[in-house]
């Protein structure tokens, strides 16, 4: 039979691969330190299998477990020289959850298991301490009550309220030990009532409870949307420590306390914590009583007067210090530690590798490099890429003015201005004609993912850090403050209320993420600050990744930000983005909407010039890199005028009737646009349009080189292929308008030509396709929406069901599913065997999702293409990728 | 160098792998005539590999294959002793084209070459008639000059009929030799004028004019169109055929005729045929004189007095008949042959297998069985599938009295009635209120596809048989009757005239597709006649065939029409047709648009016991039988009121507003409906329509059982599934549901739970998805929709574009693109892999496509599902694919 029960100093433990896997994080770590002979309260582990064979056994402990358990509970009483349900000497056990992954709250957690009507005496004896003994003991039946037997917390905490309403005081404090012991009788009839049972007086069948109760807290409701918001998966399930209690609480010659290694906000190298004389760990929490400092430094430098533990227990403080440095050494990370000193004796209660900032992740790990604690490599490996997000976003102008009129939660980084809309699709409108808005909504849904991505920012009434919305945008990257009670929304009249201030929609107005301010007008922002520990950790990065990484831009600004933080060029130039400008759309809607190609060929003469000058200005910021420019791309309908007054301007410049243009538009409806007359398909009917951006390129090109600008290297990229005729036909035309331009100038011009891989098809026959492209640009986005059959815009309705069901762990929109990949890894080997040159990238968002970038290095692609603001993190993504081959 | 010249007589023919490859059809079978030793006139073969070289020649005759031909002429004229541009016995030529199949009428022939102003003069010496040496001369100028310079034929008609209006007379009869001089004069100052060149006198220059202009038709648009329509692939080009004239009219011991060596109209094994005497091959077919029976018998039968050949010629006929038997000897098929009789000798010019109706077709074959000429293998393999659909159609009810309003080309076999409309909307818009239409448009176009696929039969007031329409409409099996000049169609007014009635929208008429006939109002039809020798034909197939053979079907009707025509049962029973019902849409509807859980399962209620009730019926019919039934599968918006009285009618009673269910109209609007909420993800949104569905199957088994009828065998579709969740939880759902139904009547219940394989993600995740699925039933129309991201819907704008531009070769909705094939390919591997046991089909409108059949027999499906009608084609498609494995 497999073990499913460790001691924490037991030797199997050293032989186990993936411990935490096994034993969970916290176990784990009590394990290890337990190896290392620091001092840890005697206890055991109950693996994560026995959690899954908990749940095949129709959620029962099986008697051979219960078995082994109790085996265990006697070396802790050998151990400890205690005895469980002992009258004299009686052993309280901590029974706590210990998944894989701390999942802060989200999991229950027991104390002070092992007391009942006797053994409660005889901890008040051995305290010396009734008040605490029956205290202890109230607790442990509100806690065990509620995590065990099902009866809601609140019903105590009333009890108590009304108690001391009875007796006229105000604080817990101020009830005795008598008081105590009534409501221990009150508690003990409240259970009798609730649930027909007496609460249980023997101490094994506590502890059984006690430890299904962690088991099944395991599915509870907020674990597992928990899980979900974190992408942890179902499967893991939690292990179960069960370890001696001790006391904190038992004198002046105790305390507990929290103590980090190193300063978890700014990353310096001190020791950072907190304790408190005389308490329990739960009081350095809760903020009934201020905890002290640990070290005279920081007390001194906080002008704090209470002693700090260096001052107040030198002797136990010299042992933390060096317990500490041990663990540091050990885990070559910065920790986060829980001891308890009871009657002078020191006890650590856990370690783990601490939380930490961006900012402080990163001075930690390029400290560790020059401590010679850890190498360049595992610096790189230790950032999480995605949580560098917070350094790379705009902040606020701190010299501007601010009129702030209410704060939020700063539920994603950075700032961001633009016009109030209350629903997405007002987002989305505003944003295709090139305005920047603010979403505000009470709260966000998956229905309102498009109008998300194309606000700028998002402010929310309702929901936390980890609310929908907060949680979408900071995937996005979108600057967010959630939560913000101070605003009311009504969505009727199109407004929003503060105290003393009335915002419409269409007022400007500018949120900061970070901070959850909201500020009324629109506020400079300035570019984040880099620094020099941050430039040195790229730098490493950037010598051991072998991924390019390149951006998707399609403005001169976007295009410098990008450049600045190190995008290797431009993997994505939407061309058609540039035809919502307002002095283009008119010329745009002419090309679309004329019968006749001379007419079309007009519209495209007046739209040459301002293509041209797009490119220049990009090429010119990219010079001496590649810039993918994708043609023509979405339905033409797209475009179409939707006001009376815009139908009536195309009109008059067509010479057609209202009706006439009407109708062209009814005629250009579809059924499905996703499907339909749009990308080469385009081409292939209006080679004119393509015929015209090429030749904004080459000739942009030419300019350059007259104003004696470097070179960019244009990538002429064909959208939307699934055969291989459309890209020769297609290639042959983009080859024909080069030679013509060519001839023109007379100066030679370099380019490749190359397509999209985003259609099932077009990766199937890669080959074939390979033989007339000299680069694929794998575009995860359509990829994802035809080999799944499910349209982005339209599966709002259904992901929440989706995901509710476990039927998509993650949203393959965010990181690249696996039959995507599938299709990646078949268009990769395809096109390769065909042509050994051919360039491979990928230009779908999923460009700036590490997972996925890791995917993109496993499959060979030669560069990847992302938001300016995730180059950075793509750029560690991909070394780590690197690193972990 | 490789051979690109063959002489008819050449030793080096019989070796020639795929000779029709290299000398075309027509040059293959003179070859193989003059290796069995018949009387061929001398000639030779250029092949189509000159053609390609011709080609990639910058469409130019090489000077070495330019030496070879002098060669080979040589060769003729030693054979004939004539002399090519000789004085006195010229040598004259026909240079004709011959690909790899006939094109009737699409390329171009040239006669007679080889007269000039010299060589007609011996010409008319030689046959002692000069008006016949002018008038070929004529006719070969006309001829020439159209065909290799480019003088548009009817310049020389109008010639002719203005000298003919001089001389004040009729017919070309009228002319005399002086007549035709004059004209030759005319003809030859019009070349001048129109070329700028002199009419070539050189024999040599004329050949090499003719054989390049032969080439240079291959690429002439009729061609290109003809191709596009039987498609034929471009790369094949053709080969020319030169040979020595010989001449049917030059007395009356001259002769010409086509003849059949069996009856090609019914099979019967007569020899059938026509002769002229003194004539040449094309006044057979021209119709100026009426040509005369070959045989005896048939002029008895037919009650002619012209003598038939074999009275006239009697030892002609003689040596022709041994001729034709061995013909069909060797070739092991009906021939159709030309031959000419010149001064009593016979020369054979041409013989090929014979075109033949279906119905002779099946009988020729299985006669030929009898005989022992052919094996049964040989029989099945000789018919082509397609042809059987004009066997199987129903015909009108003779016995009907009909008022014929109109004809037209009978296009497409079968009769169908229905309500006229004017649009494909309108078809399309009444289908889905199950009534029947036929669709009367001018012409049809592309986006017409979606309408003659939702109309009972297509009427055409332009167009031949190889139009649009035609083509279409054969394809799908729809009757069709095209370009009827008769009647006058006016979109605007919506009605169509004849010269004494009005046809209005909405009227009933019926379309007779065999016939051509169109007729007022609804005639009953028929059900076809399957003949004895089809039966056993069928019965062939059936032995040789491994694919099984079921059929799409949701009504009895259908149902019983297929199961006679032998489908082993039902692949795709769409239960959302039987939606439509006018007594069921309203409890449809508010299911769709019910908030609450109560209003759906009381619409959920009402709808159970029709559903039950079809089931039932359908069961009925097919037991003993597999019926594969999908559940809900389209978007539901699909379902919803569209006028404002089906609006207020949902209202009451749903007891909402008209404004509350406008407003879930516009909430359940999708942009791309069919990337949307349907299939499998109705069921995971609404388990209860699904379970609802599942009951009203299980309950119409244990109708069944109780009624002791014998068993059919649901296999219940999850349709559009993506990931291997969907197909777990919804299987769960099934066996849960029957489970429920097999309790409340304690009878057990058989059935299998799969899905189908419609999304590229669903193909590469098969492995995953067989784990749950019992079998794969592959939707090969949606799965060609996403895998090229191609709506079916919208693809007619742009259709047209890329068949013109070879983008497609076939219509990839018609026979199953190689990347779907891979797909499907993929998907039958990892499911076997996973299950070896798993039923795999195919359900797409490809089930009925022979060409997808074989593609379906070799990857190793276990059944195909088709339209009732094209059972028998399948049945028969199978066994082709079976045999040539």
């Amino acid at each position: 039979m497999k073990k499913l029960i460790f001691n924490f100093k037991s030797n199997g433990l050293k032989k186990l691969k993936n411990s935490k896997h096994i034993l969970g994080g916290k176990g784990a770590n009590l394990a290890e330190m337990g190896r290392l002979g620091l001092p840890v309260p005697p206890g055991f582990i109950i693996s994560t299998e026995a959690c899954h064979l908990f749940y095949k056994n129709k959620k029962k402990l099986n008697s051979s477990l219960i078995k082994e358990i109790n085996k265990e509970l006697s070396l802790i009483e050998k151990e400890s020289k205690k005895k469980f349900g002992d009258l004299k000497n009686p052993l309280l056990v901590s029974v706590r959850s210990g998944a894989r992954v701390s999942m802060p709250g989200m999991m229950d957690t027991i104390l002070n298991l092992g007391l009942n009507d006797q053994t409660v005496i005889a901890l008040a004896k051995n305290t010396s301490n009734m008040r605490f003994a029956k205290d202890s003991y109230r607790r442990f039946i509100q806690m065990y009550s509620s995590v065990v037997m099902g009866v809601e917390s609140y019903n105590f905490e009333e009890l108590i309220e009304n108690y001391k309403l009875t007796k006229g005081v105000l604080l817990d404090t101020d009830l005795d030990e008598d008081d105590w012991n009534n409501l221990i009788k009150d508690f003990k009839n409240l259970v009798k009532e609730k649930t027909k049972k007496e609460f249980p007086q023997n101490v094994k069948d506590q502890l059984i409870g006690a430890i299904s109760a962690v088991f099944l807290s395991w599915e509870s409701q907020r674990a597992k949307v928990y899980r979900r918001l974190n992408q942890i998966p179902n499967e893991w399930g939690t292990a179960v420590n069960v370890q001696s209690m001790v006391f904190g609480n038992m004198g002046s010659d105790c305390a507990t306390g929290v103590v980090f290694t190193r300063n978890p906000s700014d990353g310096t190298k001190n020791i950072y914590g907190e304790y408190l004389i005389n308490a329990q760990g739960e009081d350095v929490v809760a903020g009934t009583r201020t905890p002290q400092h640990i070290t005279k430094k920081s007390r001194i430098s906080s002008n704090d007067k209470k002693m700090s533990m260096e001052e107040a227990m030198p002797s136990v403080y010299k042992k933390l210090k060096k317990i500490l440095l041990k663990l540091e050494r050990h885990y070559k990370d910065m920790q986060d530690v829980e001891f308890t000193v009871e009657n002078k004796i020191l006890w650590m209660l856990q370690t783990r590798s601490g939380k930490r900032t961006a900012k402080s992740a990163v001075k930690i790990a390029v400290d560790m490099v020059k401590e010679k604690l850890i190498s360049k490599k595992e610096a790189v490996l230790r950032l999480d890429p995605n949580s560098l997000d917070t350094l790379l976003h705009p902040t606020l102008d701190e010299k501007a003015k601010l009129h702030v009129i209410a704060k939020g939660l700063p539920a994603s980084p950075g700032a961001a201005s633009g016009k109030v809309v209350f629903t997405s699709d007002d987002a989305e409108r505003l944003k295709s004609m090139m305005q920047n808005t603010i979403l505000v909504r009470i709260e966000t849904s998956p229905e309102d993912i498009h109008g998300m991505h194309a606000a700028n920012g998002i402010l929310t009434a309702r929901g936390g850090m980890t609310s929908h919305a907060a949680v979408v945008a900071r995937g996005m990257g979108r600057p967010c403050v959630s939560g913000s009670s101070e605003i009311e929304i009504d969505y009727e009249k199109k407004i929003f209320k503060t105290s003393n201030q009335v915002v419409k929609e269409g007022d400007l107005i500018t949120i900061d993420g970070s901070t959850g301010r909201i500020i009324i007008g629109e506020i400079k922002t300035v570019k984040p600050e880099i620094s020099g520990d941050f430039s040195k950790l790229m730098s490493w990065a950037d010598s051991f990744r072998k991924l390019r990484v390149r951006t998707n831009s399609e403005t001169p600004l976007d295009s410098k930000v990008a450049r600045d933080f190190g995008a290797e060029g431009i993997g994505l130039c939407r061309t058609e983005h540039m035809f919502f400008d307002e002095e283009r759309i008119l010329s745009v809607r002419q090309m679309i909407l004329s019968k006749s190609k001379d007419d079309r060929a007009d519209a495209l003469n007046k739209l040459l010039p301002h293509q041209r000058k797009d490119f220049f200005e990009i090429f010119k910021i990219m010079q001496g890199l590649p810039v993918t420019v994708r043609l023509l791309d979405p339905p033409l309908h797209e475009f179409l005028p939707k006001s009376q007054k815009e139908i009536q301007d195309v009109a008059n410049t067509l010479k057609l009737t209202k009706n006439e243009i009407d109708g062209r538009i009814t005629e250009l409806h579809e059924q499905n646009p996703m499907l339909g007359h749009r990308g080469c398909r385009l081409g292939i009917s209006f080679p004119e349009i393509y015929e015209m951006q090429c030749r904004a390129i080459f000739e942009a090109l030419i300019e350059l080189k007259r104003k004696k600008i470097k070179f960019a290297f244009p990538e002429i990229m064909i959208p939307l292929v699934s055969t291989e005729a459309e890209i020769k036909i297609l290639k042959e035309l983009v080859i024909a308008t080069a030679k013509k331009v060519q001839n023109d100038n007379k100066t030679k011009i370099d380019f490749l030509v190359g397509t999209m891989i985003e259609l099932p098809r077009a990766a199937l026959k890669a080959d074939d396709i390979a033989k007339h492209a000299e680069f694929f640009s794998f575009g995860t986005n359509d990829l994802t929406q035809t080999t799944f059959g499910l349209s982005r815009d339209d599966s709002g309705k259904f992901l929440n069901d989706y995901l509710e069901n476990k039927i998509f762990d993650t949203d393959p929109f965010v990181s690249i599913d696996e039959g995507v990949r599938d299709l990646i890894d078949i268009a990769t080997k395809k096109g390769k065997k065909q042509n050994k040159k051919i360039k491979l990238g990928i230009c779908g968002e999923h460009g700036g999702d590490p997972k996925s970038i890791y995917l993109c290095s496993k499959i060979g692609l030669n560069y990847v293409s992302c938001s300016p603001y995730r180059v950075p993190i793509a750029r560690l993504a991909a070394a780590q990728a690197e690193l972990k081959k």
